[in-house]
């Protein structure tokens, strides 16, 4: 990668932010010195049609988006990718990519010889939690941990105001961590996973196994009687419209959600716990049982201190957390 | 508490370890420079007698140790005492402690003015994984779990070679954390913590459960027929000695114990856990299957990176870590 050679004052600076999904690619500007995201541009990644594919679009759109907003390329100083891992920071290489179905991939140094600036990588979890704690909901606080609740459950932690990668880069898998020892198989082939339970594929497979047992529920309607088309999202709109059913089902992801929460704040006592990622939009329906979960199971003195609350940057803080990355590595920011 | 006017050669000097458990009370001399305690002095807490009789006892053995080693007591720099809290670290404060049934005992402020030296406070689960870090079994690693499994589960956690306290002093209670939401009942009054699980009590009350259903076993000869005499150390015993229900027992300990590590691991990805505490000592019967649930739960990249091993200081970790907090608040250590 290339070395520490950005200016150490950022004021009217950019960089580009970038969050590499399994589903989305999404890209945007940055301003250096702290802000939201501007001029964002969003496709569909298909990593299956190969890297450089994803290269092309990714420069393209960063291109776009820097005309887009008006801004002088010279003050674009640097990229910051988030992508799903392993990878390797240090080298800029994806080493294997199991939602993007790439192998040895060197990211960082294709993007720096086409966009012709230096580049930073990490991981899509630890870029989400560290642009909420950069811009958003974690602001200020010296602990958080960035809880994502979306397709899978991952998260990114955040103490002494440094993201905390662990020793081998692989910290913050609170979606693998074990709640039921004896619980429903997770598609990491273990059993009683917190994402086993209440990511949004398992919620709507939860519910499935409910209706099959022959539970009277409104879902049925909203998905015309084809239970293959029940998601997270037809749960949460038939709790919302009163179904009993569906609002245990809310009910109890909620819960679990708080057991995972719970055990966050006994074992790290952080000062925020920052909930993001599609399943977390049903705001209050599910967070006021994961509050009260996490009042049940985690000890007062750390539960007293520590804020559950959702994450700010809704659409982007992927890609707010990318650009503080790279700021991390390689200016001052 | 004393300002910080320690010299900062700690060559030749000595740090008093304190260690106050619920049971025992344990003093001892650290060589400040690093080394296991020497001049151990040992006997019963009993703080229901009050801080002052307490505080008379650390005091007196102080002594005793100070004079049994030969050292001069000009070399003798100050007092680390490990202590169940919660307590306040700044203030030497004990704000209450439902093992010592304390509440609001300035017990740094006490000892300081009865043994004329600047003392330091922490918890004693955050003491033991420091002295193991310092002195022992996490030796040279950057980040290191401490995972105390006695009468009840405790931990303390250590990162960028710092212990971390969490935002409000209660971090690293993995016996507390959740590992089947549904399952047995906690002396905290909640489901399905570790230490419900895996504690000696735990595993004791695991074992009575199934002598009551009826299950044969040597255990019932072990304890000549009474079943409330059943310890873990029992339990450990009937299955090294071949036992298939006590065996049962010790691997589904062993298990469970592994699905809290694997947690550790998934979620901090540290290079050590180090296990500490009276069950452990069981050694392979519980390490063996320990590491084969640890190997099936966590991620491959993250369990590659962590030894999982016993303690080094089996009776001394408390007393060595207590005298090593002592000089990172105080001295150069």
């Amino acid at each position: 990668m290339a070395p520490r050679d950005t200016p150490g004052d950022l004021t009217g600076r950019w960089v580009v932010g970038i969050d590499i999904g399994g589903t989305n690619l999404v890209v945007g500007l940055v301003p250096a010195a702290g802000g939201d995201a501007v001029a964002l541009r969003n496709r569909a990644t298909d990593a299956e049609r190969g890297v450089d594919a994803v290269v092309d679009d990714v420069v393209r759109m960063a291109e776009e988006a820097v005309a887009a907003a008006g801004v002088d390329r010279d003050r674009v100083i640097g990229m910051g990718v988030g992508c799903p891992g392993p990878l390797d920071r240090a080298t800029g290489v994806v080493s294997h990519s199991p939602n993007l179905k790439w192998r040895d991939v060197p990211l960082g140094a294709l993007l720096e010889a086409r966009f012709d600036r230096p580049v930073a990588l990490d991981n899509d979890a630890n870029c989400a939690a560290w642009g909420e704690w950069w811009q958003g909901a974690g602001r200020g606080t010296e602990s958080m941990f960035g809880l994502i609740v979306g397709t899978g459950i991952g998260g990114g932690w955040i103490s002494g105001g440094e993201l905390q990668h662990g020793c081998s880069d692989a910290a913050g898998e609170i979606g693998h961590t074990t709640v039921a020892f004896d619980g429903r198989l997770c598609a990491c082939g273990n059993y009683g996973c917190l994402e086993a339970y209440a990511s949004g594929p398992s919620i709507a497979a939860r519910a499935r196994q409910g209706l099959v047992a022959g539970t009277e529920s409104l879902l049925v309607d909203l998905v015309e009687g084809d239970l293959d088309r029940i998601s997270a999202v037809t749960v949460f709109e038939a709790a919302v419209a009163g179904d009993a059913f569906a609002d245990r089902v809310v009910n109890d992801t909620a819960r679990i959600l708080g057991v995972g929460v719970a055990n966050l704040i006994n074992l790290l006592n952080p000062e925020a716990v920052v909930l993001m990622g599609g399943v977390t939009r049903a705001g209050e329906h599910l967070l006021g049982p994961l509050r009260t979960e996490v009042r049940t199971r985690a000890f007062r003195v750390a539960a007293d201190a520590c804020r559950i609350v959702p994450g700010e940057l809704i659409e982007t803080a992927g890609v707010v957390g990318a650009a503080g990355r790279f700021l991390r590595s390689h200016a001052a920011g």
